[in-house]
């Protein structure tokens, strides 16, 4: 039977659990210091929770956790797995960017674990939907075929460790920057007072992107702080010399005013949502 | 017969001017200090070519220009129609932000004719194929409908003078903007080693917006050096204050790049095709 480690047992980590342990391999995770939603989360999900260093004994452990703490996670396991007598193969899944992935596998090495860049693309596996895509990059030895078996939709780039990661960030930077260009003129035309031209402009001749709009914009809105970071983190794989990086400064900024409008009791999202031609 | 005045026998006003003369108007504009090729193409249409003061004795006067020459083609105008007895509606429709057609407006005040804020979304009108829409806004008397009976495919905003203006930026933010940004993620994902990665990924979960810039980034390159202002003049309709006109100060530095690119042999645009999957 297979054993997969995944830390943490997070909405989108637990899902991929649950799909693992569906496919016959039993799925560790550690949930120390983790507040009680997650403690269940994982239980309900068929998780093990175990201590720290026995994460160790798995074939392959799986980091997914929010891109702020990817670091923090290879620095807890770097200690356990140097001192461990297994070597799981450690795969970094995060939104992070290509120089954070490059110190991920920093911090890794010397603990004799390979270490491999990954990236998820799509909402995490539900039953009877199709599940999200695994991207792995450098994976030369096919280390990661284990997931492949368990069913997983899982695909290796033929490119060094980071391109799993830069695809992550060149997807969100497509997916998230035209919501955040979306919600910008969208409630430029309800200030300008041309909200209805535009809709009915769009709906004849761009009529694809106002149904990605529609469906785009209102998903947004309860997670805009979390794309706050995320288009930050991808303006800095950009890098400051490139002018793109001015677009995902300015998405973060537009997000962040929606993420305070949902503390002013979404006077912004009902606005959106007018223009959208959807229920406010 | 219905007179209609064309400033000036550009692509978009000589393509205008052809619909509305095989609809049975008069079409005059004037040709005084323009190029040959201008004075062949107003010719090839059917206009007629006239004197300045003479645009005067139309019904209508469509001011159809580049943006940045708008307030000089009103300027122009002015003495002419402050001069003339009859008073014909004075129409801009070109691509400017609402406080440039504010300016518009100030100067062609005291002319004694009235002057309609209008926009043009869609490219020329060719037979056989479905027309721009002409958006008007502030016309509360009707005085457009001329337009309407010529076959023209106009709207009437329900908003005062400006409304149309602003819904030429909206949507051209909305439009050129996802341009702007597919072209920065697709140069950085083959930057990254990723661009393969990002095609299939697109094609399976956002196809509708891989389709869009398999169209618009290839119909862009010979556009981009026009684009760089007209992204400027978005951002200056946005105003300083408002972080969404960051989207526009980076989507002009990327149209300028690929501008520059035209120059160097069109190497950025191979590499763009490249990633669209389409000859280099």
């Amino acid at each position: 039977m297979a054993t997969i480690a995944i830390v943490a047992p997070g909405a989108m980590g637990s899902a991929i659990a649950r799909h693992l342990i569906a496919q016959g391999a039993r799925v560790l995770t550690s949930v120390e210091g983790r507040s009680d939603l997650t403690v269940r989360r994982a239980r309900d999900a068929g998780m093990v929770a175990v201590a720290m260093h026995d994460l160790a004994t798995a074939d392959l452990i799986l980091s997914i956790v929010p891109p702020g703490e990817a670091l923090s996670v290879a620095e807890a396991l770097a200690s356990v797995l140097r001192q461990s007598l297994s070597k799981p193969v450690f795969i970094d899944f995060n939104a992070i960017n290509p120089s954070t992935m490059q110190m991920v596998s920093t911090v890794l090495a010397g603990t004799g674990c390979e270490v491999l860049d990954g990236a998820i693309i799509g909402p995490p596996p539900v039953s009877g939907r199709q599940g999200p895509t695994f991207y792995i990059s450098g994976d030369l030895r096919h280390r990661s075929d284990i997931l492949l078996r368990l069913g997983l939709n899982l695909r290796l780039i033929d490119a060094p460790s980071g391109a799993a990661s830069a695809l992550k960030m060149v997807y969100a930077g497509v997916n998230k920057g035209i919501t955040a260009l979306g919600t910008a003129m969208l409630l430029a035309s309800a200030d300008a007072g041309c909200a209805q031209g535009l809709r009915q402009e769009m709906g004849e001749s761009l009529p694809d992107i106002l149904a990605h709009f529609t469906r785009s914009i209102p998903d947004m809105y309860p997670k805009a702080y979390r794309w706050v970071a995320e288009m930050r983190e991808i303006a800095a794989f950009l890098g400051a010399d490139n002018p793109a990086a001015g677009l995902f400064e300015a998405a973060a900024q537009v997000f962040a005013r929606v993420a305070e409008d949902d503390v002013a009791c979404g006077e912004l999202a009902s606005r959106l949502n007018n223009v959208l031609g959807l229920p406010e």
